[in-house]
C-alpha cells in the first residue's frame, strides 16, 4: 500500500520522497480542471494540472458549449428580453430541488454578468444573437436559446422567464471541444504545468490535511507535494459499480456522457472525510424535441396516461420518463405535427392508426386508457389550455388529424445520455466539507465531482453544469490559492 | 478533539488509558444490537454493550414485533399455505430492487426456518395462528398475518404467495416491546455487560483497525479497548440534516418511527472508511387500510390518474403516494365499501357526491380526468380484472353505489410514519465494507445503520426490517466474537 488508494489516502511519513512541489495540484483538464488552474495561477500560485487522458477534454468537451448565464446579459437585451438577477436565482433554486445549494445559487446568480465578461476575455467568441424556439444546441453559430424550463409550468410562475443557454460561437453542435480548447490556451499562457498521461491514484494526508498526490506517470511512481489539492475529475456514470451501489435508478440507461468519468476523485474526496451528497440524482435526456413539431405531441406511459407538461425542458421530461411504471413511454402525435425524430434518438413508430381507439388498441393498452387521456386533452386544446399537465397554450394542439401515431421511446432501447449529479459537498469556495461540514484542510473540488448547481435530475437545464464547472472551477482555485500560501507561511513560520 | 468525534475516530496513540477492556462492544440496545451481544457472548466473547436511552428498545420497541419469516413454517403449514426456500428468495429479491443484496436474500432464505426455531428457543411466544384478511399488525394474539405484496402484481407472478409475517404472541398493537424484553432478558442472563444512558462519541482506531470506542457516561469520558465494534444504533430519521443532504424525499414527511435514530452509528462507521449505500432509501406507510373494504376503493393522484394495484402491501402504495405530482391523492370509495379511517391516519374526507363528476368538479379537477378514470375501471371490474394497474380479482368492486367519496391523504398532513433503509455496506458476516468491498478490520454492523435486506421503500413489507435485525444481527455478533479472539491471538504471538 505504499501508493495508498482511492480509499485511502498515503500518510505523508510513507512517501519516499517528493517529486514535484507545487502550491495547487489540480486533478482532471475539463472545464472546471481548466477554470481551477488558470485561477491559481493567476492567483500567484505555482500550478500542476494532472489529466489521465492524453488531452484536455473531459465531459465538457463532448458538451455544446453551452453555458447557463443570466441576470441580462447584453445578448438576452438584445433580443428583447428582460432578465434579472433575483429571476435567476429563483430559477436556479427552484431547479436545485428540496435541498438546492441556496448559497451557490445567489452566488451565481449575483455574478453571472461577471462570470459572462470572464468568459469573452479568455476569448470565448459569442455571436451575440439569438434564436428561437426550442432546440438542444443551435445548428448554427448562434449565441442564445431558450435551455430550460423557464417558459413552462411551473417555473414561469415562479420566475420571469428568458433564455438564458449561452452558446460558443460555433457551427454546429460540440462546441464544447472549442471551449475547452481556448480554456487549455489560457492554462498553457498562465504557466500551469501540465501533465497528461497522469492518472492520480491517490491523495497524501498529513495528519487531517490533504498534503499532496501519489501519481502515476509513465508507469512510476510520482508523489507531488502540494499546499492544496483540487478535484475536478467529473462523475460517475462510465462506474457501473458505483451506479448500482448510489445511483440504481440510472442503470437502465446506456449512454454516459463522460470520458473518464469513473467516479475516483470522489472516492478520493470521500477517502480524505469528504461528504458526498445527493449521490442517487442523475441528468439524462433523449433529443426527442427534434423537430419542434413533436413538442405539440403528448407522452403517455404504460398505462395511457400522461406526467407532463411536454414543453419543458427535454431533460426534465426525459428524466421523468425513467420515473414512469414500464420501461416505455410513447409521444402520441397527429398528422399535421408528425415527423420523424433525429436518427440519433432511436425512436420508433410504434403503432399507425386512423382511430386513437386503433392506436390504443394496437400498442395492447386496456380500451378507454390512452384514447380517454387523448379526448380530455383534445377538449381542452380546443380551449386553449391543459389543466391536467400546464402545458402552455402555444404549444397545445387538438390532436384530431387522422392518421395518428404512437412514437415508442425505451430504457433501455432509446438513446437516453445521461451523467450524474452526486458528489462531494462544497462550500461556494470549492472547499470540500465533511459531514460536520467543516472543510477538509487543503482539500478543493469543482464540477461534477460535486453536487453543485445542478443538484436535481428533473430541474437540470442545459448548460448549468457548465456554468457551474467554470464559475466554481475558478472560485475554487482562487480559495486553493490562498490556501497553499498559507501552508507555505505556516512552514516558514515552523522552520 | 481528544475525544474523537462521529467524523474521526480517536487514532489509539491518543487514548489516555484504558476504562473498560472488552472483546466485542455492541452500540445500540434494540433488536440488532441485542441480538449481536447475545450471539457474540455465546460465542465465549466478553461482551459489553452501550446505549445511549436509559432502558433497551430502540426503534424495535416501537414496532409490532412482527418479523417476516417464510421457507415453511410449522405456523404456515399449520394454516394450509406451502411456502418454499426459492419462493421466500426470490420474492427477497425482488422487493430489494435493482441492487438487491442477492447473497444476504438467499442466505436469510436458507435460514429462516432455523431462525424461527431460534426466535422460539429465546422465549418469544408464537401463538401458532393464522388471520386472514388485509392487516397492518394482529388486534388479537395471532400469529401469522399476510404482511407484504406476495398476492399482488408483480410479486404473485414472480413467486408463489405466502403469509409470511410471523408476529410475536401479543396482545394488540406494539408487540416489539415485548420481543426487546424478551431478547434483553437473554442479554443478561448470557453475561453481557450492559451500560445505558451510556453515549458512543467516536470509534478508536489503531491504524486501519476499529480498536474501540469513546463513550461519555456520568458526564465522564470513558475510553473503550475492543477486539470488535458491532453498530447497532439504527437509521437516521430523526437527524433532519443527513434527511436533507441523503434523503431529501422524506423530508415531506413528519412522523419518524425512531427513538434515538439519528444516524450517528452509520456516520461511525463512515469515519472508519465504511461505504454507506441507497442513502436516499425510506419506508413510509400510512395506515389506510383500515377498515379493509377501503382496499376495493381506488387510489388517484392530483391529475386524477391511478398509480399503483391498491392490493399491494399498504407501504408500497403509501411510498407510491409520495413519488405522485401535488402533495396529495385521494382514496375513492362508493357507498357500499365507504368507512371511517382510523383517526391515527388523519385522512379526511375531501368530497362526497351523488356523481363521480360531481366529486371530481368538488376537488376541483379538470372534466373527464377522475370520472373518466372511474369509468374505466368499473367497466373492467364489472368483467373482474384491473388491465391499468393489476389489482387482483378478489379486491375488485364496481364503484357505482352513491353516494361517492374522496378521501383524502396529504403528505405533510396525514399520518406517513417512516424510517429511513440507507445505512452502511455490510457482507452477509455483518462485517463493514469499505468502497473497494474490502471489510474495515474490527468493525461489524447491523440492522437500519446498514443497508440489508429491506433495501427499497417502494419493496418493503412488513417485518422485513426486524427479520434483518435479528438474523444479521446473530451473524454480526458471531463474526465479531471470532474477529476478537484473533485480535487476543495477534497480541499474545506479539508479547
Amino acid at each position: 500500500m505504499s501508493e495508498g488508494s482511492l480509499h485511502r489516502p498515503l500518510p505523508v511519513d510513507a512517501v519516499p520522497g517528493w517529486d514535484i512541489e507545487t502550491d495547487v495540484a489540480v486533478i482532471g483538464f475539463g472545464a472546471s480542471g481548466a477554470c481551477a488552474a488558470l485561477e491559481a495561477a493567476r492567483g500567484g500560485a505555482r500550478v500542476t494540472l494532472f489529466e489521465m487522458a492524453s488531452g484536455s477534454g473531459g465531459a465538457s468537451a463532448l458538451s455544446g458549449g453551452e453555458i447557463y448565464i443570466g441576470g441580462g446579459t447584453d445578448v438576452q437585451r438584445a433580443a428583447g428580453f428582460d432578465d434579472s438577477i433575483e429571476a435567476l436565482a429563483t430559477y436556479l433554486k427552484l431547479a436545485g430541488g428540496p435541498d438546492a445549494d441556496v448559497a451557490k445559487c445567489d452566488l451565481y446568480a449575483a455574478q453571472s454578468l461577471d462570470h459572462f465578461e470572464w468568459l469573452k476575455a479568455q476569448g470565448v467568441p459569442y455571436k451575440g444573437t439569438f434564436v428561437p424556439g426550442k432546440i438542444i444546441e443551435p445548428a448554427t453559430d448562434d449565441t442564445l436559446i431558450w435551455s430550460g424550463s423557464e417558459e413552462a409550468w411551473p417555473y414561469s410562475e415562479a420566475a420571469a422567464p428568458a433564455p438564458r443557454g449561452h452558446v460558443i460561437q460555433w457551427e454546429g453542435w460540440g462546441g464544447g471541444r472549442k471551449l475547452v480548447d481556448i480554456l487549455e490556451r489560457n492554462v498553457r499562457e498562465a504557466g500551469v504545468d501540465v501533465r497528461t498521461d497522469a492518472r492520480v491514484l491517490s491523495l497524501i494526508a498529513d495528519g487531517a490535511r490533504v498534503a499532496g498526490l501519489v501519481v502515476r506517470i509513465d508507469n512510476r511512481l510520482v508523489h507531488v507535494r502540494a499546499g492544496a489539492v483540487v478535484i475536478c475529475t467529473g462523475g460517475f456514470c462510465m462506474n457501473t459499480d458505483m451506479l448500482r451501489r448510489y445511483a440504481p435508478g440510472a442503470l437502465k440507461l446506456t449512454d454516459p456522457i463522460g470520458e473518464n468519468d469513473n467516479g475516483s476523485g470522489i472516492l478520493m474526496g470521500m477517502s480524505a472525510g469528504g461528504d458526498a451528497i445527493h449521490m442517487d440524482e442523475f441528468f439524462t435526456t433523449c433529443p426527442w424535441i427534434m423537430p419542434e413539431s413533436l413538442v405539440k405531441g403528448i407522452f403517455v406511459n404504460s398505462r395511457g396516461q400522461r406526467f407532463i407538461n411536454e414543453d419543458c425542458y427535454h431533460g426534465r421530461v426525459s428524466r421523468t420518463m425513467i420515473d414512469q411504471p414500464g420501461d416505455r413511454v410513447w409521444l402520441l402525435v397527429d398528422n399535421a405535427i408528425f415527423a420523424r425524430p433525429i436518427d440519433l434518438a432511436r425512436i420508433d413508430i410504434a403503432s399507425v392508426g386512423e382511430t386513437w381507439e386503433e392506436v390504443e388498441r394496437d400498442l395492447g393498452l386496456p380500451e378507454d386508457t390512452l384514447s380517454a387521456t387523448v379526448r380530455t386533452f383534445n377538449r381542452y386544446a380546443a380551449e386553449g389550455h391543459d389543466p391536467v399537465c400546464r402545458k402552455a397554450a402555444k404549444w397545445l394542439k387538438v390532436l384530431d388529424e387522422p392518421p395518428y401515431a404512437a412514437l415508442e421511446l425505451g430504457f433501455p432501447g432509446s438513446y437516453f445520455s445521461f451523467f450524474t449529479l452526486g458528489g462531494l459537498s462544497t462550500a461556494p469556495s470549492g472547499e470540500v466539507l465533511d459531514r460536520a461540514g467543516v472543510p477538509v484542510s487543503g482539500l478543493f473540488a469543482a464540477g461534477r465531482a460535486t453536487s453543485g448547481l445542478p443538484r436535481s435530475g428533473h430541474g437540470y437545464s442545459s448548460g448549468m453544469s457548465l456554468a457551474d464547472c467554470t464559475f466554481f472551477g475558478r472560485k475554487a482555485g482562487q480559495a486553493a490559492a490562498v490556501a497553499a500560501r498559507a501552508v507555505v507561511r505556516e512552514e516558514i513560520v515552523a522552520a
